[in-house]
């Protein structure tokens, strides 16, 4: 491999205390985290102490699990970061939020209040959310189909992104002498009129630093690769192999630019679990601890759901059935359900074994070893054209990150491969994207590309 | 009049520069504040310095006027109040929110985060949005009736009382030993299919450290009233007069009794926009320098649109017109309206002139006078049945607030009638009020009043 210029881009994907299903149970976690606001105010610090480009929160507006599995309370992302904001300076604040569930106004409304109060740190995560007691939660029997959920998706963001757009960057004159505040002329009502949504006036709040919020997407299907070749500037990602991601890379890449977009300004970051030990013997016995913890009983019908099967299909010592339902049968994530299924047939893995890589990352690439393994890891993603960075994503909340930022970053700056200071203020300058022009004051042809639609 | 018992409830309404219409173009003010977060961290502090059990902000879905009028960002209530969580430490915090457009599952899990963050400090002001621009804003032509809003209201907060008590307050276990978080059994899923609403899983957020918000009202009308009597912990009313100011109090008070609860658990705040001086002339001259700085055409068509007419209809210098629609033909705020009806036909007041006094509240108690005069004026309403405390609308930001807290605030701890120290922790404790029991979990008989519908 040859050494490729420029430098990563790296988030931190928190969750309560760690993306291991069985993190709450190590002595070390505080097993009522997952809703304490200082929780999360000391991981942001620990992540902003590392340079890192941003944090990010999954979400959905549903109780995901039973409470017995694990930690289930999960603070609404929006309001949580604007807490995050409060207590650190610099590092980005992506929130994820459903399309499906929300209203343009609402949303776009407060992720401009996020960007303004954040001084341009605001990035959206957008979802369509595929689960059925979703659905329940919001006066559905049933849940939308994924081409459904994609297509009001789409209208979704183009209503938000004329929303952002409803005010031009010098509306204010705040003439006191004459009374006059702002320059209506300079003020874009929507007037949106489309199948989903109908909205007919601007925002309420000014346009913010950034412009609008980073666009972030993590959908893999090809409605997901898709939407996000159009719309995302940065994209989270699962895979297990180096060459699934490269093609993944090279394939959004491609769309991007058939999108008339400018490949670069589409940040691809694939997840990864890294189990740090002072030795490769170290993470691998946290590792199996961890494993250890899982009770397999709960996560079965996680595993049965994602494959659209019957729990008594599944045998926790067997490999996975021959006849499983193929990708274009499943409504909710598909792109997963075939990373899961791939995995367990490429490594004959039972199910217990898969229920374990899983637990890990749900799917993510699983990494132990030492600082210096993971790191040579992510460079050699980064080398290869599978990534322009990482989604890290701490098994163990806060240990696995502070081991991270003080044990991997420092390596990567070593090595030239990551920011020792941040050079910008806002998200997008982190992730080294323009500050989009409002679409409404611009031509089609001199609009930034990640505007046009 | 006998001295009553008891103290004083103060909350600060704030709202950018200041509540009249032309704060904004003082020498003082800073015309781009009112979408500055530390404007407001600063405001909230200042709040706090002065023991207020609450401050307040308005809101609504919509850009409320031509922003050449006066300043026009209004940054969503529930974030922004997040961040005045991280700046202080014991003030309440509450946000208004629309019942109109908003989901139950979403919006209750908003105000429970903001609770939880917050430590117990978070209340709701529930508003059914009476504005055809707002509806505009989402998918519809009309303004729903009054009727109507207040049914889906209705519907709404009930459903966000199942949603705040689907968990117990002792669901979690956090038994690492055996790998069970929490007791699925205390789990209560709504289930809830009304004619507005089903929502069948219970909510993502334990219960919250006051049990559910504070809810607060600030409806009126016929509607209003039940509504409030129903629900409501703190009302924010506008009256001009102690007498309609009683009535208001005892109709409210005697409506609360009939709906089973205990008429102290209803707080009635009305509104009182204070022009402070160091003298009555220099509290006098504050007040004729904004009425100067008002521009009437641009307050004229508000007038309009609240009294239901055409702006041709409206005369700078003469008093109302005789014929106005009743308020029975207002689907806006009615309440509001025949407020202005009446304090125009009770002083022969020019429209010029009913603008000057809306400009300064939009309806609500303008006093101006020395620091003991809006003291006396306050422990008046106190003392003569009216009111449990008082909405403070400070007409310039920050300064009208400072001299509140600074100057009128020691007289009533002077005299006996406001706290000089926080007792509690939570927005409840410093209503005086009770954390409301888990209705799954208690005897109708024996569940707290405010929970009983």
């Amino acid at each position: 491999m040859s050494r490729r210029p420029g430098q990563l881009h790296l988030n931190a994907f928190l969750m309560g205390v760690g993306h291991h299903e069985a993190a709450w149970r190590l002595p070390e976690s505080d097993p009522h985290a997952e809703v304490d606001v200082e929780h999360y105010k000391n991981l942001a610090r620990i992540a902003e102490r590392g340079k890192l480009d941003s944090l990010f929160l999954a979400d959905g507006p549903v109780l995901w699990d039973q409470v017995g599995r694990r930690p289930s309370g999960v603070l609404e992302p929006t309001v949580l970061l604007t807490a995050l904001a409060g207590a650190t300076e610099r590092i980005g604040l992506i929130a994820t939020a459903s399309t499906t569930y929300n209203e343009p106004y609402n949303l776009a409304r407060r992720f401009a209040s996020l960007d303004v109060i954040s001084g341009g740190r605001a990035g959206w995560n957008i979802v369509t959310t595929a689960n059925l007691d979703a659905a329940r939660n919001f006066n559905l029997d049933h849940l939308p189909t994924h081409r459904e959920r994609y297509e009001r998706a789409t209208e979704f963001v183009d209503v938000s992104l004329k929303l952002w757009d409803s005010w031009d960057d010098d509306v204010v004159l705040a003439d006191k002498a004459s009374g006059v505040w702002g320059d209506q002329e300079k003020i874009y009502p929507p007037e949106h009129n489309g199948k989903h949504f109908r909205v007919a006036g601007a925002l309420n709040v000014p346009r913010t630093p950034q412009g609008h919020p980073l666009l972030v997407q993590a959908g893999s299907s090809e409605n997901g690769r898709n939407f996000a070749a159009r719309y995302a500037e940065a994209i989270f990602t699962a895979h297990q192999t180096l060459a699934d991601a490269q093609e993944f890379y090279d394939d959004i890449k491609r769309r991007a630019a058939e999108h008339g977009r400018d490949p670069d300004h589409v940040k691809v970051l694939p997840g990864i679990v890294p189990l740090i030990g002072a030795t490769e013997a170290e993470a691998r016995e946290l590792e199996a601890e961890l494993s250890r913890l899982i009770r397999a009983e709960t996560a079965l019908p996680i595993l049965a759901e994602l494959l659209g099967v019957d729990i008594a299909d599944l045998r926790l010592d067997e490999e996975l059935p021959a006849n499983l339902p193929a990708e274009e049968e499943i409504e909710g994530a598909k792109s997963r359900r075939t990373l899961v299924v791939n995995l367990g047939r490429r490594e004959r893995l039972t199910v217990r074994q898969i229920i374990a890589r899983m637990g890990g990352g749900r799917g993510h690439l699983t990494f132990a070893g030492t600082p210096a393994q993971v790191a040579d890891a992510i460079e050699n993603w980064y080398d290869n054209g599978a990534a322009d960075g990482f989604n890290i994503m701490p098994p163990v909340l806060p240990s696995s990150l502070t081991r991270f930022v003080d044990e991997v970053v420092p390596i990567l700056q070593e090595r030239g491969r990551f920011r020792t200071e941040y050079t910008g203020r806002t998200l997008r300058e982190h992730y080294g994207l323009p500050r989009p022009a409002n679409r409404n004051t611009t031509t089609k042809a001199a609009a930034p590309a990640a505007l046009r639609s």
